[in-house]
């Protein structure tokens, strides 16, 4: 499972017009009011533009792939989880026993796990994929958390999920993530590419009180000022205060993209690594669908920043690619008005 | 298919107590970070709280009752559309190529439609109830839509397709509506029950244009000046501004409620016959689950009013319960998180 970042890259293209125009004149003709559907409208026409052809296909089947990775900014004090939480949740993920699962079942997608960094070695089942780059990240407080090396490595294996799941026939692509203190790295690689403070970027993760949230937005800021990422040369920003999981994010959103498959970003661990693909190409927001407003600031900030608005904004904070996969069925059900609803001439409905 | 609403509105009792702290205290074990799952945690409780039991059965099979009649306020303008479009989508609905059929289809849910008051006679098919009360109400500007004989029969049509789908094994309900011209009726019913003025609760409908909104406006403030309906009297007020299906959601919310089973309110129609049910019997909200927020400002005017928080929030519009069924995914994945998510003590994750 190898790819070429370069020539994913180069694969990226904008949005379709002509089937973006197609999807709006179809929209016109279903029997509704115009616009009654709001952003489901909107968002089918996206997924035209995407797709290069109207009506787009139908998001299913789907396919969350869920990144772990370990933090050597753990060792700061950011998060009072202990570490062996990543790969603790991680085999509750192959037993189907976290949220995610439960999610994905109700909504028919699969779930694949991904070890793209965890610092314990794991012994999965065959629903988890080892393409561990290195036993967790460096503290990025103290050195760059990661080599230019390990950063397109890390990328690399988001780069072959993605491709793997699309040539094995999956129309749409959820981004999911676990790794404790991953919302430092997160905080940190928003702040580089929006050029915003940390405080406005840095958020409470699982539910950190006011003094642990002062000192992980100091944690942030001491890292920024210690690398100063240049956002011109993403690689570089993934490298000095990014994590495994969001590198790999990054290529799963750019392979996705490349391929014209919808990619359904999660909460701001996803937003974050959404922010870098952008970086890496601005023609793959046009394969990003937020799925949901995250709690976690940062992950305002960077949807804000790339043009997209949520689907969904129900206070959830959890990761995993929870939001992603609760947004599924919202997102099959703007393509599915494309293809099922009558037109006002075919049902004999009077206009207007 | 015939129901007491006396029986009904006795039948209607609060929230089950230890049931909801039962629901507290399982979301607290559960692998995640607690209050995580923002307002779906909330949910499952108060769905525990309706069933009495923790957890609470997943809302399905589940089923939407399309609610179709015709309006006499029609005549004064109100609308751009021509009336006959009441029957012509009622059809579309029997055939099933409206949005709320592909909505419906895609999340399992039964679409049943019910003649309570179009204007024209139906032939339908087998899942057209004809139970048509009057074929369509009077001009309110001129005198009482209905007469009170009228609009308790309404309401008895939809206690008793409510009682009727919970026997033959729903576990969720869904409103659902359609009738042209409904939205002046609802904005008078939520003038009346808020006692707010009609400005603030009478919007655009289908996408009507300044003029238009004036005029509605004027209309609804005309209708409530000559009946001044009185909000202790529910029943006279749907008698005298409100149309046959606003009565017949109010009788359909009534009868979930009494028979502790959730109901899904969609859009501005759905929401004024929620404040008539509460009006009725102020327990009724408990078995209410909020599945968007319309952009008729009267929605949220009367979701508020109630205490609810709409799940969905995509500027939608259309009505015939595309809202609700759009957001049951959203109220099983809530459910079902207590059904299928493991503890920390039985999935060995470490807590913080």
């Amino acid at each position: 499972m190898t790819a070429s970042l370069e020539g994913t890259l180069a694969a990226v293209r904008p949005a379709d017009e002509p089937a973006m125009a197609a999807a709006r004149e179809h929209q016109a003709r279903l029997t509704k009011p115009a616009g009654s559907l709001g952003a489901l409208e909107e968002l089918s026409v996206r997924l035209a533009g995407l797709a290069g052809v109207n009506p787009p296909p139908l998001p299913t089947p789907a396919t969350v792939a869920v990144f772990a990775g370990d933090h050597g900014v753990h060792a700061q004090g950011v998060s009072p989880w202990p570490q062996e939480v990543t790969a603790q949740m991680v085999a509750n993920f192959v037993a189907g026993g976290a949220v995610v699962n439960a999610f994905a079942r109700q909504a028919g997608a699969d779930v694949m796990v991904v070890d793209v960094g965890v610092a314990i070695p794991l012994h999965g089942g065959a629903t988890l994929l080892d393409a561990n780059v290195r036993r967790g990240t460096r503290d990025m407080t103290v050195e760059p958390a990661l080599t230019r090396e390990e950063a397109l490595a890390a990328v690399e294996v988001g780069l072959g999920v993605a491709g793997a799941l699309v040539d094995n026939g999956a129309k749409c692509l959820l981004t999911g993530d676990m790794g404790i203190a991953n919302t430092t790295p997160a905080a940190a690689l928003i702040a580089a590419f929006t050029g915003l403070a940390p405080a406005e970027v840095t958020g409470r993760g699982t539910g950190i009180d006011d003094a642990t949230l002062d000192h992980k937005v100091e944690v942030v800021g001491r890292a920024l000022a210690l690398h100063r990422p240049d956002k011109a040369d993403p690689l570089s920003v993934l490298a000095a205060v990014g994590g495994l999981e969001h590198a790999a994010l990054t290529g799963f959103i750019l392979g996705a993209a490349a391929r014209r498959v919808p990619v359904i970003i999660d909460g701001v661990i996803a937003a974050s690594a959404a922010l870098a693909a952008a970086a890496f190409a601005p023609d793959a927001v046009a394969a990003m669908v937020a799925g949901h407003r995250s709690a976690e600031p940062g992950a305002t900030v960077a949807l804000a920043h790339l043009g997209l608005e949520p689907l969904l904004d129900l206070g959830m904070r959890l990761g995993e690619g929870s939001g992603a996969v609760l947004a599924l069925p919202v997102v099959e059900a703007a393509v599915r008005v494309l293809h099922e609803v009558a037109t006002f001439d075919s049902a004999g409905v009077s206009e207007k």
